[in-house]
């Protein structure tokens, strides 16, 4: 029936837009986060790689990253190079019925997938903070999203060898978050420590951030964000099945990221004697990190636990990282990395359509994927334009060097 | 018609779904309405607070406290005890028609009443700020998330003896915000006035909130979630009636919002001689609170007076809970338990079916069930652990105390 | 089929409120974008404003601004004057079929329109920050949301003389940014630049913004809450042809905003040698602002095209604007109305429905009717009440004098 094939169509439509915003509007939580959690003399420079690494993500995507990661041969390796998004679904198809007649707008589904490229490059900008160049920043911003990312996610979601060897990824613990630590570590890697940071005794001096009620918000933005980031990944909302379902991605989406701030709270009470709220909201991300890798499986007491799980974990390997000396200032690595592993890894738990070893081919497989390439192009832009701000603008701040201005410039009392 | 059945359960659940996204926001709008109103030496612990108690509130209210609020019997006063949220929908049962076929998720039920729950607890967090112990706070947190305003909400939404009395509030003046305004009360009643805002010689003080910016950005998160708050408590979107009430739910909710800004702006600006801003957005959100017991029933305009109504109360009653030496720095307790008293007793004026008898047993109900039970659960938790910080503590901001950090370790130039 | 009817109506009823609580978000964004570009001693002021016009243009259009602008004839140039916002729908209308027969919710119109005359509102009040009397401004937004407005958006999407002449304008680059950027800037000419922003000798001296990461986070707002001003704008999505549409549209609101932020961030490199946040923001709205009048023919590729154009133009515009001593601190003039006029002629580039000449009657149309209107206003109430502030108050920052607190009374260091 024509009529009720296009309300439908519509409502699809409707949902996959929605949920977009959503996570659209991560971008901003990002930067808030990020933002906060730096000191305020690298503040408006981060601001600047926040809200330009977004346009850059959806022009590359638009350009180029789409076509690769959802116009490519089924089961394959190498993507197939191509640009633009391709023509809107006709009326007559829609309404063509049959299985493979499309059931909402082609453009809605574009939109619903730049915004997660978006998302997996914001990773990166928090972990080399402070101390990398503004233009190797976007340089890298405009390889990753136009190429890095969308070919490993041709690999799962668009069909690829990760799709036929059983790898099971619903929204992207490993596809976009993992993929966009691992970015981040080889850039930390290539880029060294922030001066100061680490003294040679072994020493490890905390940073704090500037403004924790922006970091706070910031994941608050991100907590909301997420319900389009799970939630739509059902890809689908117009029929009794798909609708529970996406109630539920739902439900378990906030559960994981409650379990993730009580677990991280109370280890951050037990193990430092205080309530971190810093590590709160790193609870808050790696409970919601924790359950994109299966949102709909688990009952919700399930995902709560799974999101504590992944508050444990942040919270250890934050402590882990910095005694590595791996200078990540707002635990990206942490939260997204080895949480994002945590999630993938737990998918076989709940749903028994995944097994453990599809899930370690799939963690393998993105992250020796975007590591190595991550690390050829930094050592490319390194090479060609240097990464790294001189010690005296590092000192005095990158907003300053970089962007010609200062965040707060009435407030700040002195150089930290 | 099966597709059509099918297609209409997927709208409701969506709307239910969207709405409790914006309830969800909600919290990071009360954590920003409260970081800002307080000194900067304390809002690194409110922000964990309100990040901490909607995590305990989704998780008590998934534990036992949905279960006591809607599984309990009929007419009663005693709830049920139990654990969990039920299984969801079948789709034979929502297929099958008739008047009880279910025609929405469950999980989505659950969804838009658990962030409720965290708004009722958000609400107390800012009463009790600045002198309380924060683990303190969270025990309490526990308790009332998952059993105080669980009954109370049985009483009337679970089909209690409210709701057999004939006690009227759509989406909860009495039942969320004077139950979360009766706690605050009890918390402050308990806890006693901040160091140095009350003097010997009878002279209140004023203690400025650091950073009104984050306080007026709170007031507009918790005004655009309000739209879910109240256009979700249709609970039906999908016919012509219901899509016509949701749509005046709407306009009503902002059009009650913008009466309350106005006349507590004028009122400040008559009484204070200045356009105080903190008036201004107490007006708004009283406004909202004015609205909530009935945001269908009256007109535009009248939910624009009604509102106004709000916003003159809320700036008298801080004045006057202020010359009884109650100290509620953000203002709690007057926008939420006086003008939500208010917006119970509203619901007769313009709603046919309500009678002032039944709104006053409610308002009773509600306010002497959580006010003794939280005055039992504070003292027991006083008892136990004690409530207040050191007075050598509160100098020095609960900040460093409990959280180990600064809110913003490079602007504060000076304790204050 | 009734049945039918009824859920396309709910949808299409849901989708139109969905979208105005994005674009009353905006709101929010412009509160923070205007915060953190003024200086701290006048933040609690606009925001003041902010919160302020929000709830006057709520009321005023409620109460004779929406009768003014969708109750007047057909093709004229003066509208009826009237009251109020007329009945809701009757089941009978909706079911009674044909085309004539309403398909969504007329309060959910209203709530669409009325969030629309505060975001044209919100304009004004970025450009004459920092030096004009509270009371005269919000005096100037009731005439200004109660019939400037109003009148000008009758004759385009009321059914006036411009919609006859074939002048076309989807979302409004020129109903709504023109529209506010002329009455901004009949304002600035009437208030003059502040004291310290233009030296003797033909000096301009920056005034930095206080507080850029608000700022940050206000373009946020501005770009999520546009996917409703735009997406909305399309008034339907509930069949086939109409969610393609509104998918179209998110998706070139997105790339427009994208052009834009990247084109401005380029050439502020270039032209200062350092990527300047403030112009990156700039640009972002200025991508928005180019797209609105058809964010709908272009491709998506086109569509980032425009918007980059618009972040080239928001650049010149600003430092043009400065040498012309128009001191406009936000940027607020340029941003909306220089490239809300480009945004007016770039549609006839792409849709072949419109017309150069039309478009250009209609730019002239908007442009000399609010701003003639605006500067007798503005005369009005110079002559009766002031509308600047003392040079005193100025210096003193108008926090004090005007809201008697400050919006960050810790932090600053130090007037500036």
């Amino acid at each position: 029936m024509t009529e009720f094939t296009e309300l439908s169509y519509a409502l699809d439509t409707f949902y996959f837009l929605i949920c977009g915003v959503l996570v659209m509007w991560m971008a901003a939580g990002f930067s808030m986060l990020e933002a906060g959690l730096v000191r305020s003399k690298n503040t408006a420079e981060i601001l600047t790689k926040n809200i330009a690494l977004f346009a850059i993500a959806c022009t590359m995507y638009l350009l180029v990253g789409y076509y690769i990661m959802y116009s490519s041969d089924g089961g394959g390796f190498l993507p197939n190079l191509g640009f633009l998004i391709g023509a809107e679904n006709s009326l007559d198809a829609v309404t063509a019925g049959g299985e493979d007649a499309p059931y909402y707008s082609m453009r809605s589904d574009f939109f619903f997938q730049v915004v997660f490229v978006a998302t997996a490059m914001s990773i990166v900008s928090g972990a080399v903070a402070e101390r990398m160049k503004l233009w190797a920043f976007l340089a890298f911003a405009v390889v990753m999203t136009a190429f890095i990312y969308p070919v490993s996610g041709y690999w799962t979601w668009g069909g690829g060898w990760l799709a036929e060897v059983g790898y099971s990824d619903y929204a992207g613990s490993g596809i976009v978050h993992l993929a966009g630590a691992a970015a981040a570590l080889a850039g930390v890697l290539v880029l060294g420590p922030r001066k100061g940071k680490y003294g040679k005794d072994g020493a490890i001096y905390a940073i704090p951030g500037a403004n924790l009620p922006l970091a706070t918000l910031g994941t608050f933005i991100l907590w909301m964000g997420w319900f389009g980031f799970n939630g739509g990944s059902e890809l689908k909302m117009s029929d009794v099945g798909s609708a529970n379902n996406v109630a539920q991605v739902f439900v378990n989406t906030n559960a994981a990221a409650a379990g993730g701030v009580i677990a991280a709270l109370i280890l951050a009470k037990l193990w430092f004697r205080k309530a971190d709220l810093t590590m709160a909201l790193n609870g808050a991300i790696a409970g919601l990190v924790s359950i994109t890798a299966d949102p709909l499986s688990p009952t919700a007491l399930g995902a709560c636990l799974i999101g504590a799980v992944g508050g444990v974990l942040v919270v250890a390997s934050i402590v882990t990282l910095d005694k590595l000396k791996l200078d990540d200032p707002v635990g990206a690595i942490s939260a997204h990395g080895v949480v994002g592993i945590w999630g993938v890894l737990a998918v076989p738990l709940s749903n028994g359509d995944a097994s453990f070893g599809a899930q370690i081919i799939g963690i393998l497989g993105i992250f020796i994927w975007v590591f190595v390439a991550s690390l050829i192009v930094w050592f490319i832009i390194k090479a060609i334009m240097g990464i790294r701000v001189s010690e005296e603008e590092e000192y005095e701040g990158v907003d300053i060097a970089e962007c010609g201005l200062e965040a707060y410039p009435e407030f700040s009392s002195s150089k930290k």
